[in-house]
């Protein structure tokens, strides 16, 4: 039995995305997010991306809001070996999913010059 | 057993839906819908993001355009006691649903300054 | 038993896409695909949102990057008898989605004036 739980998609502008803040890196992307994102072509649009892959993982997880202390930096976004895009939870973020039966997050994101986009779908069984 | 029978994109500008028209926000949008757009910090972006998800509940039921008489009314989409935004079908959309076997459509729903996207995804059993 | 084992996600501006180059078109889609979007009111959307499609459908295969050589003519997206865009693999996409135990994928493509937008998402069982 296996049933999608939760989907949620994410918009962010690219521009609007403060990747150049260290302050908000820091406390949003795991050092091996910001590893893969300062190693691609565009780190702004790929942090921004990721961004968007979070607030869209945070939507398809339908928990209330928390704000500006939502943990973001729980909601880790890396590529797997086949170049995936994979999300894995930690923290909250785990113990929220594993209170709703949610047993694995998709994802996929998408970025233009100017606008990243991300769509995940939370699956429970 | 748990399928996904149809899923739904769209993406609207803001400023092309015209929600400061009575005539357009009434006869697509519930009473509790309009309260609700009415209450959030953009009116304007929250209509459009409702109707945005309104199309793409449409295209994930798969049923057959009926053009300018699509009953977008019928698709009501209202945040849930957590926030999360939920449909429920009525009349001739809540039908076709039934028809199909479809038993739930889930959305999510993004903004940015210019444009609203949503996604649906119905499921059967 | 059904599981979703991908989703995908892509946008690309409409003038981003070279759907005048006849190249490029031949390359990338079918006869019968060339025939429907020469038939929209705006060929250029219609090609931009197959384009983005294909590579939404691409992502949600989970399959390794080929670059220039992903055989994206071999990702068929055509309206059904109802107007519902639908997924039809062929060759090595095909081969790739039956290696993974892949049964279906679903689509779904929104256009506004400017950028197209995908979703796809991969159903195995």
């Amino acid at each position: 039995q296996n049933a999608t739980s939760g989907v949620g998609v994410d918009q962010e502008l690219i521009s609007a995305v403060p990747s150049w803040n260290p302050i908000f890196v820091d406390r949003n992307f795991t050092e091996a997010e910001v590893a893969y994102c300062q190693s691609q072509p565009s780190p702004p649009a790929s942090f921004a991306a990721r961004w968007a892959g979070k607030e869209a993982v945070f939507k398809a997880l339908g928990v209330s809001s928390k704000g500006a202390a939502a943990p973001m930096k729980e909601i880790e976004i890396l590529p797997s070996s086949e170049g995936v895009p994979t999300v894995t939870l930690h923290g909250e973020a785990k113990s929220a999913a594993d209170a709703k039966g949610i047993k694995k997050v998709l994802i996929s994101l998408s970025h233009s010059e100017t606008t990243a986009i991300a769509f995940a779908q939370a699956t429970s069984s």
